[in-house]
């Protein structure tokens, strides 16, 4: 044998995730994680529900672990697919509208990814940029639809970057119920990716979370339903069941007929049988039977969407008992599991270096890790932050006018 | 909005499996499905220990179902490569061997397909050869070990192959434990490779279930990892475990020294963030119980290795008491979960027209899709099969002359 190892030239790739490397790497013991990727915090509470459920299907002697079928649990896929669509959908009824069931909703931008990549005719799509990166493509546009300093939907900028993007590319519409758009808005922007023929491609991390009403967090995406658009979604329930290890996405596909559905479908099931062969059972089998009982669905959202509302409004009126510089109002504006809070790059970077406290450069934070124990250490900080960094007018000016 | 689909041009593939999809689509309520590709039959059997395990992992209130790390639940992955390099390896001590927790066996190849895609300097590898296909490899040889003739191992022609196949190719060692080739000629297979500088990828999709002995089964990888290969190995649990539908493998890798591994794990945390983000956890966690309990563990696997070796005995018995042409010998002179029957294509076909059974072109079977309510219907439809198509004498001279 060669004395040299075959892999001498592989590089040591950087931590994917540099925020929560950083994070770990502080000895601090007051240190504390704001950043929404991934990590679940306070929200990896399981709904009593759901724990019975589990506990219901891992007693159940008669479940024989075989394999599921290539494109997952039906059961599953169909609650899940009519649960974001809408059981009253036209492309539900006339069966052009079908999930695949992913590993996760990175499985499902990714299975997505990789056929937009074979079979879409011209490309364009956050962490979600690596997974198309990997995808293979080349031409990754990031886009901006909240404009930090007015503390408010950039929606004009957001219709300029649709407008500027070359025809024909895919849009990826993050958590559209946590982006704060109207209605009004958005029919906006269906007519416009509509006239620029852009493919949307959603990506729903928390259906429910946002308002505490599923119809009302799905309207977006029904509405470009409704409009006739041909989409993908990604669908993703571990914040909204809080099983995060089970890895549980769905990759729903509205085609224009039933006929491109099966086409576009059995693609997929190529793509899944030389990628993971066949989903994780037991995740889907809990959900789907949590999905498939909306009066338990509803009981364990707003129970969650309430949880997330109340630390939101404890966070703003800390900081105003605390008399922190500025209007903190969009806190308890804005709803779901992710806030921007305002915070300046310069604050960000001083909650970083003096307090330990780690959140995106866009000040933007998950609100599922502020809980009852960090909750005082946080608002204190955010308030030292803004207080020492821009000085209390300066503060008061970039919060309410700029 | 356009009236045509975006994916017009989307072409209906062809299912994946064409054989199952024959045999699902087959009316007859005899029919019996013999291949082992993916399906588990009564193999899907869950040893009342793992089923223990389970429900206890299940019922424990501690356990928070937040995120795994991306490669994984590191108590699994430590066992897992233990179990198939032993815990005395020398790559294990010097730390240079590491595992991937990866959705499935399926998982574990794809992600190491795509990292040698991506980083091996040159590139080879059947349901295999489409995950190498989908990561990008184009010119994939099919290379035999089985004389279906002489019904036994072809070691001069699997040599051969590999002496013709060019430096530095990448050569699938599937389901080493089962194709019956002797240490001695492992030993020469090592040798060839070694010389020819080509780059071994085991896939070990049921340690064990060959012999019912660990260790024994393991015989080939650890003789490459001890001459010092580089190499990868995709492992998985579905069969030993009867966890079919929890979808748990392992992706080991042996590199030179620690530095590469660290080097190719980061580069495969990359590619796994950007194709699921982390694995399933709870089978993890089940498998991960009972391989670090090695009396339980040699306990379920016994029972497994029995059960089997027990169907090859029937099978064989039957034959016999029907008078049915040839020896039949080498089905319980071989082990595992597959079988070569000897069965030529004209007996296969004759099979799948006339008796609803379905196996694959070579004759090979999945020994534990065969069962007490089918055995007898199998063995009576082989005994038709090679009585009607070859005629009594020719069905003697091809098992035992040719």
């Amino acid at each position: 044998m060669a004395a040299l190892s075959l892999f001498l030239d592989v590089p040591l790739t950087r931590e994917v995730d540099w925020l929560l490397d950083a994070y770990r790497e502080d000895p601090s013991p007051d240190k504390v994680y704001l950043d929404h990727r991934g990590r679940s915090c306070w929200l990896a509470w399981v709904c009593p529900t759901v724990r019975q459920t589990l506990l219901q299907i891992a007693n159940d002697p008669t479940l024989d672990h075989e394999y599921l079928p290539v494109l997952g649990f039906p059961e599953f896929t169909r609650a899940a697919t009519e649960l974001a669509l809408g059981r009253e959908s036209r492309a539900v009824i006339e069966n052009r509208a079908g999930g695949v069931h992913t590993v996760g909703g990175t499985g499902a931008v990714r299975i997505g990814a990789e056929f937009l990549r074979r079979w879409y005719n011209t490309s364009s799509p956050n962490s979600l940029r690596c997974i198309f990166q990997d995808a293979g493509f080349t031409e990754i546009r990031p886009y901006h639809y909240w404009d930090t300093g007015r503390l408010a939907v950039a929606i004009e900028e957001f219709l300029e970057v649709l407008e500027s993007a070359p025809d024909c590319s895919i849009v990826v519409l993050h958590a559209p119920e946590e982006t704060g758009l109207t209605p009004k808005q958005w029919e906006e922007v269906a007519r416009v990716m509509g006239r620029k023929r852009l493919f949307p491609f959603f990506d729903v991390p928390a259906q429910g979370l946002a308002s505490g009403d599923l119809d009302r967090d799905a309207w977006a995406l029904r509405h470009f339903v409704a409009q006739g658009f041909e989409l993908f979604c990604a669908q993703s329930f571990s914040k909204t069941f809080g099983l995060y290890d089970e890895r549980v996405g769905n990759l729903i596909v509205v085609a224009r007929d039933n006929e491109t559905l099966v086409g576009i479908r059995s693609q997929l099931q190529k793509q899944v049988t030389g990628t993971w062969a066949t989903p994780a059972s037991l995740g889907a089998r809990v959900i789907a039977m949590v999905l498939n009982n909306p009066a338990l669905l509803n009981k364990c959202l707003r129970m969650l969407a309430e949880k997330i509302m109340l630390i939101r409004e404890k966070l703003k009126e800390k900081l105003r008992i605390l008399g922190t510089p500025g209007c903190w109002e969009h806190l308890t504006a804005q709803s779901g599991t992710r806030s921007f809070t305002g915070l300046l790059p310069s604050q960000v970077a001083f909650l970083e270096k003096h307090k330990h406290i780690y959140l995106l450069g866009s000040g933007q934070v998950s609100v599922c890790s502020i809980n009852s124990h960090n909750l005082d250490y946080v608002a204190q900080s955010i308030n030292e932050a803004v207080s020492s960094t821009v000085g209390r007018a300066q503060g008061l000016s970039w919060a309410e006018t700029e």
